[in-house]
Order: C-alpha cells, then sequence, then structure tokens
C-alpha cells in the first residue's frame, strides 16, 4: 500500500470510536469520490482551521472572534451564566433551545486519578468573571458521575460568595426511562425529589 | 454552532460507519488538538489528493504512476492474474503475503438489483487483459455471496476460452471457525470439499 494512504489510515484510526479496520473502509470511500467527497472535506478542514477560534470569554468554539456569537448576541441573560465541561456540553444545550444564558466552559472535570486540579481547568478565568459579572444566577450543569459532582462540589464552595444564586441540573428518571432498567442512584433520587402534579 | 463546523460534522457524518453523533464526537476531538491533529489530518489528506492514481493496469490504488508498485514489480508473476472485487480486497489479500502474482481490480459485483451489469464494471478492460497476455491462471478472489458468484459465473463464461485455468478461492470452516456457530451452506461444503490428513 502506498505510505500515503497508509499514513493517512493511520490518521483517521486514532479518531474516537474509529479503528484501523473503520478507518480503512473510511479512506478506501473517500478513495472511491476521490474529486467529489475528498476534496469536500479537504475543503471543510480547512475552513474550520482558517475560521474556527475559542471564544476568548466562555471557550466555546466558533467562527466569531474575539467573542463566540452566543457571547456577542444582545438578546442572551447575561446575568444567567450556565457552567459545562466541554463544548459538545455547549452545544447539546444549545440543541434544547431551552437555555437564554451566556456559557463557561471548563474544559473538564477535576479528577485525582488523571492529575487534573483547578489549575489544569479554566476555573480561574471562572472566579474573574464571577467576581467581575454580577450574575443573578449560575447553573452547575457538570456531568452526573464522580469527577462531574466533585467538581461541582468544588465550585459552589469557590462561587459560593460570589454569586447570587447557584443551581444544578434536575435529576430524576429521564424520558422514556423504563423504571425496571434505571440504575438504583437515579430512582431514589427521583422519589426523594417528587413533585406534586 | 458555527456553520463551517456544522458543514465538517455533516462531512464526516456521511463517512461508512459514522453517523451525526460519532462525527460530532470525531470533530470536538480534532478541535481540541486543532493544531497538531486537524493539520495533521489536513496535510494526510492533501499527500494523498496529490499522489495517489488508479493503476492503469489493474485499477490498485497507489503513489506510483501510471502502472502502481505491484504491476511494476519485476518479481511479480505476470502469469497469475487474481481478479478482487475492490482495492481493499486486494489489500486484504497483499496483507497476507500469499501471493506473488498481479492483480485487476473488477470494481465491484453484478447485480440485478442495483443495475449494475457487465458495462458498470471493468469486464472489457478484464478481457482485454486476458486477450493479450497469457495468463496461466486466472484467480476468481471473489465474494461468497449471490452477487460474487454471479459475478464468479460470469467471468468463467467469458474467460473460459481466453486462459489456460480459472480457480476459484478454497471454500470451507474458517480458522478458528466453531462448527457450531457456522452457517450450513459453509458446512455443507466443507463437508463435501473434506481432505486427506
Amino acid at each position: 500500500m502506498a505510505p500515503e494512504i497508509d499514513h493517512l489510515i493511520k490518521v483517521f484510526s486514532f479518531l474516537p470510536g474509529l479503528g484501523e479496520r473503520s478507518a480503512r473502509r473510511i479512506i478506501l470511500h473517500l478513495l472511491s469520490q476521490r474529486q467529489s467527497k475528498m476534496e469536500t472535506m479537504l475543503n471543510a478542514i480547512q475552513q474550520v482551521l482558517a475560521k474556527i477560534e475559542s471564544c476568548r470569554l466562555c471557550g466555546n468554539l466558533d467562527a466569531s472572534s474575539p467573542l463566540c456569537s452566543i457571547c456577542k448576541d444582545p438578546n442572551r441573560d447575561r446575568k444567567c451564566l450556565c457552567i459545562v465541561e466541554n463544548v459538545s456540553d455547549l452545544w447539546a444545550i444549545e440543541r434544547t433551545k431551552a437555555y437564554e444564558g451566556i456559557y463557561f466552559v471548563l474544559g473538564g472535570t477535576l479528577s485525582a486519578i488523571d492529575g487534573i486540579g483547578p489549575d489544569e481547568l479554566r476555573v480561574n478565568a471562572l472566579t474573574q468573571l464571577c467576581k467581575g459579572g454580577s450574575f443573578s444566577e449560575v447553573i452547575l450543569a457538570l456531568s452526573s458521575t464522580l469527577n462531574g459532582q466533585t467538581t461541582a462540589h468544588y465550585l459552589k464552595e469557590s462561587l459560593e460568595s460570589l454569586v447570587f444564586k447557584i443551581t444544578e441540573l434536575a435529576r430524576g428518571v429521564p424520558m422514556g426511562g423504563e423504571l425496571d432498567y434505571l440504575d438504583d442512584g437515579t430512582l431514589i433520587t427521583a422519589i426523594a425529589s417528587r413533585s406534586k402534579l
């Protein structure tokens, strides 16, 4: 096999969710329609490389710089800040169209095992932001995992004195969730936090 | 989300084996290490686009042009031709290092349902090649599927008068195959074609 193809397969095989075999399949697919598909991909990557930057304020990835289109949007509620672990979580919340405030991308969660402390995350920038902007609410939209909850606890302690109200996402039975298949933790929370019909 | 990112995710989501969600995960992974990973991918694609061509003789994809490195190799047995459906099958056989002849990539199989007849494949070029080169053996290394076997039958009829010997790959129990899990067709063939120990 030509070393150029071999190299391209290697590059793809290191992508999350792909391996050597699936990468080979993708490259052969691309090679079979070189002019259309491969050049389209090349152009799309070039466009992203040329235009996409991290927002200086929230950390979102966007073509508008130095502030992203959410941070620049005058219709957004600048008194409400939603803290997310990463950009994909931000996009997930944006897709719901249920939130109208602004965001802050933390860059991950605290993790003792992986040696990730507050200095590895954007905690400092977050504290500065909360000191400066007088937020009426800070939502900790972190994962419901051990690391996510450790981080939420840590952020609560750090930000408590700086902001008016700190909230977290509701916990309970997910839409379409069958009780039988739910883990005990979720069921216990759902019972404890039951609401009046 | 920036339209550039959205477009790149779309491009990736149409790749075989990927969907919208896995494409998004890949793009976020690439964006998180833009300088290293994304530019490496860009360069790898550019290299392939610039250098890789279809071999004029066999149809293999290679950086050497107009003939691929297999067709050019003086150590290859030019009397033996292995007909494969596509380039990935050629690469699969090459990886075994068990074959020393040359190849011919058909470009698919005959398929009544998909409207693929001999004119959609490289059957004409194959017939010309067999008329010109006096092959001592032509191996039909086609899939053991309905379309693959229809194609093999068709090619046998077309090439019979042109070449000395036409062979097909052996059928039977695959390595590591447990009889219990094999389909009946394979078992029946394996019993009928049993060999002396």
